[in-house]
């Protein structure tokens, strides 16, 4: 019961995180999860939305896209369709809502941060790539407003966050699932963490036959020590 | 520490399920948590989409959608926006996997069922009240497939399903949360549970703080328990 | 040539109004003519439309719209078809139009009411039934922008208003046509009256062969007397 | 009371009809009400939708429109809103359904007529003048499709349909509102009566206080006599 | 190798300037070359678009259209479909950017003009027509501007502007192609010129193979004579 | 008079093309003019669209978009505003009609390639880049579609197709303008040349004053010369 890779069901594929691959944005991040690779990038937008104003609160949203060309086979743009789909929908609320797990809001003050995550290539687990390759935008958005002495208070950062998929495949539970594994998988759990070991969102979704509580718990553990590496990577990321 | 109805921690609001509210469904229900009132309608439609034909599969598709004024304050429609929201794909999404869950599709054969969850009035838990009272519609449109000699083989239904929300309020663990207490949640979690007591979808959720591991199996002990208690109502209504 | 449900030519089906039925709306209304069901809320929203603002008028507007299993076979959703239909445009404007004749906008003040009829269930007639539970939503609407003091004047409602629809079948006139017997109608006529009996809309339509002008009277004398039926049933649930 | 350019109560205002006003239509009409002109062309498409194969009947659509200055001031395009209005809906309906009262469907054969009214210049009165012109470019088209040799029948057109506007100014009954008055009526009607003086459509409005039914009768007899007129002006254009 | 129509290869064909067609508009005109026949009117909007206020600046745009049986056969209309073509937006943006090079911005002021260019019969040109018309209505909107005593310094217009096409069939340069022309062009150009002969647009493609610089050269040539022969007929049409 | 990075007047930005950049696609090219970054990827699929079914003929399709941002500030997404852009309609018509210069479709057969141009970076040259680029992405897809023996005829590339932008700053005509550059020019032009040095497209744009004939052909002998350089780095990243 080898995985495709050859990796250990505990294992990490190869994750890479360059960054300021965009050099406008005032953060920015290209991370890879071995083939799958998501563009982060953080805008900072001065004042907040209408419904937030006065408020002395900041504001953080996401949105999540995928080039046509990221998957196997070609999808249509949303552009050109005229909308959104679900799943698209689904991944930007939940990378914003991660990510606002990460931040105090009123430390950020009337400041808004706009993260765009666009998978450019896709061999599974892209939300989770672009929460955790996100995150490192956001850090440097943060910077460049305390460098800029446009903070309410000096540190909003007050977790860090990564997230990695888990599944159970052959009965298996499995870390970090790529393409040819997420198909096959019985149950399929995206889980953010923080750097603490918390948990900022647990999503799992029985894909064939419901599941049990020992194999939920088996998963959880399998991502909570993934997102500890993760945070092991992002941290070197921002150190250099 | 009480809540605002009285209830204890881990009780269920007054849940009333009428089976057979809009005449011209193959299955409907229109199914009450307290003042969460939510109509589900299962619809027959012969075939299955192009991608399915030949497959020898049927297909179950679902759609949430909230009247304008189920809410407090008046929400615009969907329709006059031009577009769907967010949340009301995630939803949608979420009622249909769960059904997929409930029911062997290639029993089922080459027929659709879509489901309406239309929310009448809201006042939390809407998602799960509509999951629930979905799967009575469902069980009622496949009774009358049966009926009609249309299945490819006499049960698809292999599960019940049902759905329901817990969450920490004031750090206590708490069952079927209403709107007044949802909005105050540190954590949010909507657990859908087989009848047998195994997990087709867990999605939790950090509002505030980040949740430690035992919080969430208190939460995932609720549901399971709530759910349990649900199934007996969903199985009374289908008796009736 | 009796009626499906052996009426008489010139007799309403059962006529039931249950006010309130929508808790948080400031006025609703279920109202039902045999079968059809209509869901009718008053939302007060402060303030008028900006192109209305320091006239000292209100505004009154609403909008129909049908659950996709209230007919035989399933419709589409318009807000998944990212658009809104003729008809529903159509019947939007009529209800709209109706209701702004039973209101002195001068004395309404500076308000608005949106009216929603969302068709629960459809056997014929629903934008005449919507029109009628309409007008006692928003009466009740009226009475609470008076007691909590918002209105310019005490007495904004001018008239009370009904509506019903007759038709020609197998050349005979009918009052309040169901389903089974629209589909039929060789002419169709929708007639909005109020209660001192005067006309506020006429819309007759030649189905099959145009009508003569002694046609065109029948419809309207039937029409006439089943608005004063209703206006009392309108009454009776006000007085409740 | 005397009418802004002098018309008596009872008089239409110069009638137009420039027959072939579009080169390329299978029938066209430049039809013009004094300053208010809608060109109108006829389009034969080979077949019928969908829904409606095999039934051996045709089918007769229409879509209304306006140019964005042929009002006072501009109109956006809808286009450019991407999206249709509810009056641009409601007219093209009523156009449609006008005109099929005009033909025999079975006669027709499985052919379609699409026709398209488009305001050039708008003084009122544009959907009568549109249903009034579209009648002879109509005519033309089944000319047309009879040289062709494509009808069913050779005499598909059953009826001419001619329409005009009619209302209360100043409680004097007026036929044939021009902008100016259409903005003062009390009431408001438009009615489509057939070559033999049948109603095909009667549409009545009380803009302002509900009318009594000897005005309605009085506007009626207004709009009948003046359809009259407009039926010998369709018969010269088609006669030329 | 005759053209046809029977025209010399550097011949326009007959051009009409009819001004003021559109009644209500500031500045129109009807231009026809040939059987290709444009309305176009100019719209005076006060003030400027929010991202030019305070600037001192104007503004000029243009939208262009086709009525659906301006073609041989009918085109959707693009209101119904929801979304403007690349073609419109393309034809659209030229023609804004050509007459922006025909004023200047801050002679005219904080005053936007937008033009409309509806295509009512399509025969080959319709761009080049619709620039070669919306000067004209820019001019007449220029001086009723000035006639009120609108504009920031009395001379805004700094050019006048006219276009034609002009293409490459059976190797042989022709100016101003009519429709069946233009679909045989193996190297197609749109050429807008000022009244000293000046480029403010070249637009040449190759529709089959590609062109040697010889024959742009002798396309710019045959286009700066079309135009100068267009700028007469909108000087005869102003003088008038 | 020097440029922002130092180039003289005739000289490229440093040009990178790197091949096969997207794993999946049949084609794809990271092509970087400066800091100009395009991403361009050649899709292959079977048949064509249906109006060209049967033909024999292949088809060559393009879409163009930019990533939010790419650019010194953030741009709402397309997919976001349900609608695409008239600039993004425009580029996309013009890579697609480029390309289609390159190949022949017959000898291509009844076989789709669809080119999608992601602009990562955007520091001016954006469509020029874009067409450079695409060319490599397609002709690596034609090698693909012969090497399954797919092809009608086995050479469809019938030209190499390279683009540069090229205009006037305070007076001078330069090559390949930088985003600095671009807002300032007078004139404004994209070329895209053969490598046989003929004309594909010429857009030339007055973007201030009118442009004199002189000045056009200047502008058409830089960019002649700035694709042969091109046409180099092309071939190179072909052969490697």
């Amino acid at each position: 019961m080898s995985r495709p890779d050859g990796r250990a069901a505990d294992q990490l594929r190869p994750i890479t995180i360059t960054r300021n691959w965009q050099a406008y944005a005032e953060g920015s991040a290209l991370v890879e999860f071995g083939e799958t690779k998501v563009l982060c990038a953080a805008s900072v937008q001065q004042g907040v939305p209408r419904w937030r104003k006065g408020s002395g609160l900041g504001w953080v949203t996401a949105e999540y896209a995928m080039l046509p060309r990221a998957t196997l086979t070609r999808n249509d743009r949303e552009s050109v369709k005229g909308r959104i789909g679900g799943r698209t929908h689904e991944i930007s609320r939940l990378i914003g809502r991660s990510l606002r797990a990460a931040i105090d809001l009123s430390a950020l003050g009337e400041n808004s941060i706009a993260i765009d995550c666009d998978v450019l290539q896709a061999d599974g687990g892209t939300r989770t790539a672009a929460i955790t390759g996100a995150y490192v935008a956001l850090a440097d958005a943060v910077s460049w407003l305390r460098a800029k002495g446009a903070l309410a208070r000096p540190e909003p950062l007050v977790n860090s966050i990564s997230a990695v998929s888990v599944g159970v495949i052959d009965g298996e539970p499995r870390l970090d699932l790529m393409y040819t594994e997420d198909v096959r998988a019985e149950t399929d759990m995206n889980v953010v963490v923080t750097g603490t070991g918390e948990f900022v969102e647990v999503q799992g979704t029985a894909e064939g036959t419901p599941f049990r509580r020992d194999e939920l718990d088996a998963l959880l553990d399998l991502a909570v020590a993934g997102c500890a590496d993760l945070a092991k990577f992002q941290h070197e990321a921002l150190a250099s």
